[in-house]
């Protein structure tokens, strides 16, 4: 069998593959359940996608679109698989203007991104997790992250530097507020980056021996 | 209170944190299973840390030291938390030369630095996954990230390429010697790299609706 290689040979930093601004993510959800693929199912399936591309296989889930639709859509994900007293993390990489990218797979509607927020506002719950920022193809990245996380400091939804990651804390809804904001505020500067996040919510308490 | 900011300003892209060859991983095992707690500590236990410096808290479990005993302690971690039939995911960030790291917190023991192989070389079974590689202050990083993975390809653990990652499959003893090559690979070219990926063991058959 022939092997089809990769070739990324006219992939430039700065020049996203992409003419569109096509923001994306690609996530995992994990509920620490015996009952974890009904949650998994069900929850993907409330999603209302017609405001972003989608695709899920049994890696990861893949949403495309618009900035505030794909937050809008990984929020409600996470959310309408929230149940009380079940342990769960999501884990998510957001991207944005990868050289590699092409103008396929999005959905770029103009009217109302926010699609999901009606079913998702009322719901609300603590989580702790962590999120790292890397703006590629950038001397000058780490004066771009610290900008971002004294944000979230003021915020307070920023609780502490970790190793390899910023701790982040608080309410889902503010969290995932405070994770848009990083990728609008950074995306107008740094033509490609990638936030990738962890959240956990119901969280056994007690501590780790 | 006193808000506690943080600034990255001495940091500079090229010049590592550290003086020290520090390899750290960030991880979270996720069992979906009602018994995830005991699976967690359990095989959290059971790694033999006296090669790396390790810190696990309600986020994350952190171990930090030489290449080879990272990764020698994180895959004992994953392969000592398997349990037939229970799907889990295993969730790492890589990460070596970033420069706001410190010459703090790591163990560079040289003799011996796999010491949990004994007790894993004989655990194996297939998983699915992704992961990504992100060579940061780099202008060429595309070139970098498409030489490790047709590495991949003629090993035959990369099934493919999705939006903001590459996919792997295979057995899990291999994809971790292809992950380390990757990591050991881009180390000799780039100060400051990340790679992030995820692991999916026992992963539910059948088509997605």
């Amino acid at each position: 069998m022939e092997k089809k290689y990769v070739d990324y040979g006219s992939c430039a930093a700065g020049k996203p593959g992409t003419t569109k601004e096509i923001t994306g993510a690609r996530f995992n959800l994990s509920p620490m359940s015996d009952d974890f693929e009904r949650i998994i199912l069900n929850a993907i399936k409330q999603v209302d996608l017609s405001k972003v591309w989608a695709e899920t296989d049994h890696i990861s889930t893949v949403y495309r679109g618009r900035e505030e639709a794909v937050f809008d859509a990984l929020k409600a994900a996470y959310l309408l698989a929230y149940e009380k007293g079940t342990h769960m993390t999501l884990e998510a990489t957001i991207s944005k203007g990868c050289p590699g990218d092409r103008d396929s797979d999005y959905t770029l509607e103009f009217e109302n991104p926010r699609i999901n927020q009606k079913d998702t506002q009322a719901i609300d719950f603590p989580v702790i997790g962590k999120y790292a920022l890397y703006p590629m193809g950038s001397d000058n990245y780490m004066a771009t992250i610290a900008e971002v996380v004294n944000e979230g400091i003021d915020r307070g939804v920023v609780t502490g530097s970790g190793h390899y990651g910023t701790n982040l804390g608080g309410n889902v809804q503010d969290l995932f507020d405070y994770l848009e904001y990083v990728s609008h505020t950074v995306g107008k500067t740094v033509s490609h980056y990638i936030i990738q996040f962890t959240l956990h919510c119901n969280v056994p308490e007690g501590e780790i021996k």
